[in-house]
């Protein structure tokens, strides 16, 4: 069934690491976990006009003839989120902090790098009324850090971030006299898939004049990795006072994070993500040494994604596409488990009336946290040693609490005491490396 | 939405921490993670005629008009695990040793103890062609190692494991002539339900003479903690080889559950499960101090869940409801965690100019492992004090690295080195405890 990846043993050992790294970074820097349902009212799911084509409607499928569809899967984490804050509101303590980790839907047709079923792991900062923003940098920096680790501890490619400001550009976008900003910001969003011919007749058969079409072209060709798009933005001479707020807010979103990450880090203003809920500084990553798996996180600051009679709750948040990632480098074989079991042993049984022998070994091993399995059949040693190495259990043990313990790599063989015995620490659970 | 249960982050902190320990204690014994998709075919899904009604069917919003439905949200993970097996049997080795943490979804009318959406945890062991019995005694002393981890480390109440064999009963049924073994056992499933009166009035409805009515009866209500079921199922004077071969099993059964678990496993000769695919040892775990939650866990022996032309896949396995066990108490308080976030320590930030200041101590106490955050503002001591009270966070650092650290719910405070100061175990991570 295509666009709904299912993973092996092994390669499911990469996402279940995966999930781990990021929950570890994201519960070191105060987020806190928060999963919601599957489904949403289609009410809520088909608010923003342009998603609309891609929403899984779900029905009882005894459904009364007259019933209408209310329900669809989400599409992505936000929604939700948005839906969750407003409900929650009274029990959650402003600025929120929280991370989400859950699969997502779009009925759309499969092709390289779309899902219908994708892993995304969000991360968002929402406050009640106002958000300061060094929290822009903030999410930023937090999941940059992840990123970095999934790269170091497990090899997932590096990665560069690229920055834009919706002011910046909506001000620049207003300075020409161009009448509604928002369209273009999704034309010149598609610059990347279609190049800058397109994206100008599109421009222009919006009605935008000729040289203004110059101009944004111009503009969404800047960039650079330090502030220098400043000089280069104010030479193409368009005055604004919300150009000037996006340029010196996207300075000091660059600057924070250059501080840290000064190789991984470009202002790009081409950049525009689609969604219009976005309203300040915007954030798109991709792997340069994989460009063909496109943008695998993205977010921004918006100021008003959910909205009660009381009170608005602006953000900021990015996304990463656990699944945009994974499944082609899992598919092309690019990492590998050191093996698909967790099993670090096999203890091995003599004959069926004395597996309990047997048990007693894998609870002695158990009880200090080292995974094992007992052997299936009491069949000739040569036979469970084949078990093993089948699973890829490097260990076989031999006897009872007192046996001996065979390395069936090597083929060393020596006595062991099962209640003290612990394997080399990079043997305790499988290992993930570059296939 | 009702059915669709969301948690508040401390009680989410709960659920998460139940996943852990089951994952831990699955792994320990040498289960693989995997992971399915969401959907099925509404093909494979209907198969089994009485659990149609509940498939919530899944289609493009912009289906065409001719589109047939042929997708479904899966209602269990024994149905999709079937799958998988089938069509990864060249990638497997077996017996195959899997667990799976996911959400299953049924369209049903919402009822106490009912969900549209909740969380499972299932482990099975399948063999191709073949798989011992001594797998029915492991699978059930893992789950029943897990909940006991539960129960110590987290308070969730004690269970206890009903057992029984559909071979015992339905060798039993044909000893007395019953023409269709199968109807009565899954009208005997009815029990707790409806009680015995109206059970014998569906058998009779069925044909079955009353007489038989009445040993059928007889023999659902005997139960036992050790192995005198036996002699009270001879009293009822039924012969019958299959029957033996279930009372032979059942006692191996009770006898090594008993050996490990002597307090908390009983035979119980009216446990049916209503599932057509099972063949052997059949188990339901509840919890004798939360009676309304009834079963939270259940599974058994089948000898042909999937097949395909060369093989079948013999395999048993236990599935325990996540959602069905927290739901509730959740719901009721139960459960706290000690705090709703996972940050350790607020460090306190003395003005936006310094903030970077705040940062770096919030760096030094990261990298070994203290999840803490920089307060949002540059405010006032005391309100950067109860930003961390209301948020649940003990610990508030003052000043750089050479700093000084606040225990807030003492009021006491030191000074420390944000390089090497740690806190109290208990304090790291947030704890759960009864409420």
């Amino acid at each position: 069934m295509s666009g709904f990846p299912e993973y092996l043993p092994a390669q499911r050992l990469v996402e279940q690491r995966v999930g781990d790294v990021l929950r570890e970074v994201f519960e070191l820097h105060g987020f806190a976990s928060i999963q919601t349902r599957a489904v949403e009212t289609l009410e809520m799911l088909t608010r923003k006009g342009e998603i609309t084509k891609e929403v899984y409607v779900v029905r009882r499928i005894h459904a009364a003839a007259g019933d209408t569809d209310v329900l669809g899967l989400h599409f992505d984490l936000t929604v939700p989120f948005a839906r969750y804050v407003l409900e929650n509101a009274g029990h959650l303590v402003f600025p929120f902090r929280r991370y989400q980790i859950q699969p997502a839907w779009r009925g759309e047709r499969p092709q390289e790098g779309r899902y219908r079923e994708f892993w995304q792991a969000d991360i968002d900062i929402v406050g009640q009324g106002e958000l300061a923003t060094h929290h822009d940098t903030e999410v930023v920096l937090v999941m940059l850090e992840a990123l970095a680790r999934l790269h170091t501890e497990l090899g997932i490619p590096e990665v560069l971030l690229h920055v834009n400001n919706r002011k910046l550009a909506q001000g620049f976008y207003e300075g020409l006299g161009v009448a509604d900003p928002l369209a273009v910001i999704q034309i010149v969003d598609k610059l990347d898939k279609v190049g800058p011919a397109v994206v100008g007749e599109l421009l222009s058969a919006q009605g935008v004049p000729a040289a203004a079409v110059e101009r944004i072209l111009e503009l969404a060709a800047i960039r650079s990795a330090d502030d220098s798009f400043i000089a280069a933005v104010r030479a193409l001479g368009v005055d604004n006072a919300l150009l000037e707020t996006g340029l010196q807010e996207l300075a000091t979103l660059l600057s924070a994070l250059r501080a840290r990450f000064p190789q991984q880090v470009v202002a790009d203003l081409k950049i525009a993500r689609g969604l219009d809920y976005y309203t300040g500084n915007v954030f798109e990553i991709d792997l340069p040494s994989h460009p063909s798996l496109g943008t695998v996180s993205a977010g921004g600051r918006y100021d008003a994604l959910a909205s009660d009679g009381k009170h608005t709750y602006p953000g900021v948040g990015i996304s990463f596409g656990i699944t945009r990632v994974l499944a082609p480098l899992l598919a092309k074989g690019v990492f590998t488990a050191s093996r698909p079991v967790p099993s670090c042993v096999l203890v091995a049984v003599d004959s069926e009336e004395t597996r309990s022998v047997a048990d007693a070994v894998a609870a002695a091993l158990r009880a200090r946290n080292i995974p094992c399995e007992v052997s299936p059949t009491a069949a000739a040693y040569g036979k469970q040693i084949k078990v093993a190495d089948r699973r890829g259990i490097p260990y076989v043990w031999f006897g009872g609490l007192q046996g001996s313990i065979k390395d069936i790599r090597s083929g060393a063989q020596w006595d062991a005491d099962a209640t003290c015995w612990f394997p080399p620490p990079a043997d305790l659970k499988p290992t993930i490396m570059r296939g």
